[in-house]
């Protein structure tokens, strides 16, 4: 039988047998979307049940059939074509592979994949694009496994190199720190080891150049926690923190005695190997600092399982879905983006906006400040701020969403506090203006087009802004001679200045 | 030119001209459904502007006019029928309104209608009606307005008796404390008057018989606010303290020295006289307790519009609405909801949950628990809970929706804390208990019908239930079992003991 189409079944899974985790996602698709409705995760650490000869041991097979059973109760009704099963590292070495994937066949139902290292990296890249804003410029993609790591340097949603190296935090901590202990020379054996194999491909990814690196899996997600937990960066790795969690494993001397705020316990045994090997890539590549991304390997299975692989900016058909979702007044969202850009030229001079990395917020929240209406009107700002802050919404970074909910919060009664603007740093000044900018939109446009509104003169100096309407037209519109004037009182509150003649 | 049907409108206002405030609300129709823009409201007090020979002051007139020019420039382009202005008792009075009214409709664009007080009635109960739970049992509504109250006795969406008195908080204000100053006598004065009024019709009201007493309008809301600042409500009107109310009132002497906290500036001209006519009516009717709802003359005036007078339940076309719109599984949902009434019954022998009042909500959160879903995966039923809690739910009050809104969120992860749960005083255990037969039925309903689930016997004990599955099921079916070894862990946290077999 010829196997449906993905966009033909409502409900698709993917799973993935790694060397440490099995995990699954199970997702709803709607109109060529997916919503995620559960996700299932167990260390099975598979990788550390290979002996010397490659061979899987029983335990080792036991503890991966036992979580499959657990996770096959979910997936029983599923049409074949609908889940797709894929296994990396440890059963690509496995040489009793063949056993265990029979027996998963059988608990599963559905066939498995032993994917290549290669093909590992493309699914991985496809899974993490999805994830990110889709800028120009080119990405290193990293993901530490268990048996593997794979490094992808792509371009929106192609990637240009695969490769997959024969280091993962599993197996190394077999290999160099077996029975727990620690030792500087034992962490020094497994960094070089890691970069003994990297020498196989840093050229190949110096060659073709990158401009902003991402680490996918646990061990980035969760040296980034470390780190951040002890105060040195915001989840990110960066060549600091490695420095600061290196000297506190090292002097812990035994993985059992790691007392390490953010560590969850069952990455505490893996996490000497786990940084050895990202520091080693940070120093073969030149790496300095590595955000994490949620997009993994499965989600790039579940992707590749719908044919998604198109180049339109995701987030635009992000933003697109969120305003089609929430029923926004597109005709309005419409005139308040061409307002917004519109003053946004007439300010430049004073307030030089347009170069800031924040600038496209503007046009991003006039499209979508309406959408908290869809929940109530009472307090509707809040409520779109809230939605922004927690939807999952591809493309946008976590601080994307965060400085898009902070505008939508703004955009009517008070603005953005200066402690909330605080955390924005340098940009803090810029935000505040962007903000004003969308509120000037949004009151020129109060009447939703049932009135033509006469061209308004604006005038921007460094704390004030001066709006003029045609000689006696807003004595005729006194909703907007309201409007304006308590605006003015807001923006006295942040010390500036508006005057509206 | 007949006019058209509301409902082939998309945009629809009503507009309100009372005798306190001018408000107006602007809406958006959708299949239907009411989905409010804006709301506008200004206080013009335009009883205030009568003289004794019911003569509108030019003054007065002039301040409705400047308010209702901002409330113009909304409306501009919206067709005839598109929009209902209604005037009430102030307008009523006036011996020149004809002026007024032709500049009204000069500056707005559409037809004014001086509404005869039982006709006002019967809007009012037509917006408050679509506020609150669709149950049996006749209920009383009472609206104290600034130049009249009305009173209705009604049951679902029916008014069975509608009266309209002349009795107003703002024309009391002019005629009993005319000056500002408050004293025992003149309290006295006006709470006899507003008794005179009442004996017009209080034994038509108690023939009738009515259950729950509710109220809208300004005062009772204000009134409401003291009281719970006071620390003497949760926000309702009640004897206790209405009496300390009025002891605090008389001290202050002067409507300039009141010194309440939750009371609006706008307000306190006008308290004294509102909390006499609402002392007065809860002693003429016997009302000891009166819970304020939103709905209002407006909002009534949009339903109207729309021909909305159905029967139907409000609350369940509300829980359907918000299931569409949160792309609820509806299978999931019934085959939860059905599988927690038959839960309902086994454990009701020991935990006697079917009398509570609160048991309906068992069924509500079956049907909703997954709306948060669709805002992400990720701590979803926070997300849902969320959106209970802040959405516009017609037929459900504010503490329906925090009950509602706290299963939601207590249907996985943790159970409701003991700290939130205390706020529900007797009921605390009665919820607890809901929310552990909700979690049972969600559990239990896991793989989501992709498998025939066998018979579970269940025994409930005061802090333990055991939970019995066929011999050697649940080792053939190890999620399950999973599932309800974890969620025995949550239930030891507070307190009860989940056995498994």
């Amino acid at each position: 039988m010829a196997e449906a189409e993905a966009n033909d079944f409502s409900l698709v899974a993917a799973i993935d047998l790694g060397s440490n985790s099995f995990h699954m996602v199970l997702a709803r698709v709607e109109q060529g979307e997916i919503r995620i409705l559960e996700r299932l995760g167990e260390k099975v650490q598979l990788a550390a049940g290979l002996d010397e000869d490659n061979m899987l041991s029983e335990e080792a097979m036991q503890r991966g059939l036992d979580c499959l059973r657990r996770f096959a109760q979910l997936i029983n009704g599923l049409p074949p074509g609908a889940v797709r099963i894929v296994a990396t590292s440890a059963l690509r070495e496995a040489r009793n592979r063949g056993q265990f994937i029979r027996q998963v066949q059988q608990v599963l139902g559905h066939r498995v994949e032993v994917i290549s290292g290669r093909e590992e990296a493309r699914l991985i890249y496809l899974g993490v694009s999805h994830t990110l804003a889709d800028d120009e410029g080119k990405r290193l993609v990293v993901d530490i496994g268990g048996g593997s790591t794979e490094f992808i340097v792509g371009e929106r949603f192609e990637s240009l190199l695969r490769e997959s190296l024969n280091v993962g935090c599993v197996a190394f901590s077999r290999q160099f720190f077996p029975d727990g202990r620690i030792t500087a020379a034992r962490y020094s054996q497994a960094y070089t080891a890691a970069r003994l194999e990297l020498m196989n491909i840093e050229q190949a990814i110096q060659r073709l150049g990158w401009s902003e690196a991402v680490g996918a899996s646990g061990t980035i997600r969760s040296v980034g926690q470390c780190i951040q937990a002890g105060g040195r960066g915001q989840g990110e790795v960066n060549r600091e923190g490695l420095q600061w969690l290196k000297r506190k494993v090292l002097k812990a001397a035994h993985v059992d005695k790691l007392d390490i705020q953010g560590l969850k316990p069952d990455r505490q045994p893996i996490l000497p190997a786990g940084l050895a090997i990202l520091e080693a890539l940070f120093d073969a590549l030149g790496v300095e600092v590595m955000p994490h991304s949620e997009g993994a390997l499965r989600e790039g299975v579940l992707y590749d399982l719908l044919g998604r692989y198109s180049h339109e900016d995701v987030r635009e058909r992000t933003l697109s879905a969120l305003m089609e979702r929430y029923h926004v007044d597109l005709d309005q969202a419409a005139r308040v983006e061409n307002k917004a850009l519109r003053l946004l030229q007439k300010v430049e001079p004073a307030w030089q906006l347009a170069q800031s990395k924040l600038a496209p917020m503007l046009v991003w929240a006039a499209r979508v400040h309406e959408i908290g209406l869809d929940i109530a009107h009472n307090q509707f700002h809040k409520h779109g701020a809230y939605l922004i802050e927690h939807s999952d919404l591809p493309g946008f970074s976590r601080p994307d969403q965060q400085t898009l909910a902070l505008l939508v919060r703004g955009h009517r009664r008070n603005l953005p506090s200066s402690d909330r603007l605080s955390e924005f740093g340098d940009e803090a000044v810029t935000l505040l203006r962007l903000c004003m900018v969308l509120r000037l939109a949004i009151l020129y446009h109060h009447i939703r087009g049932f009135q033509d509104m006469p061209e308004m003169t604006v005038e921007a100096a460094e704390d004030a802004l001066a709006v003029t309407f045609p000689a006696g037209w807003l004595e005729d519109n006194p909703l907007t001679q309201a409007d304006f004037e308590r605006e003015a009182q807001y923006w006295a509150k942040a010390g500036y200045r508006l005057t509206v003649r």
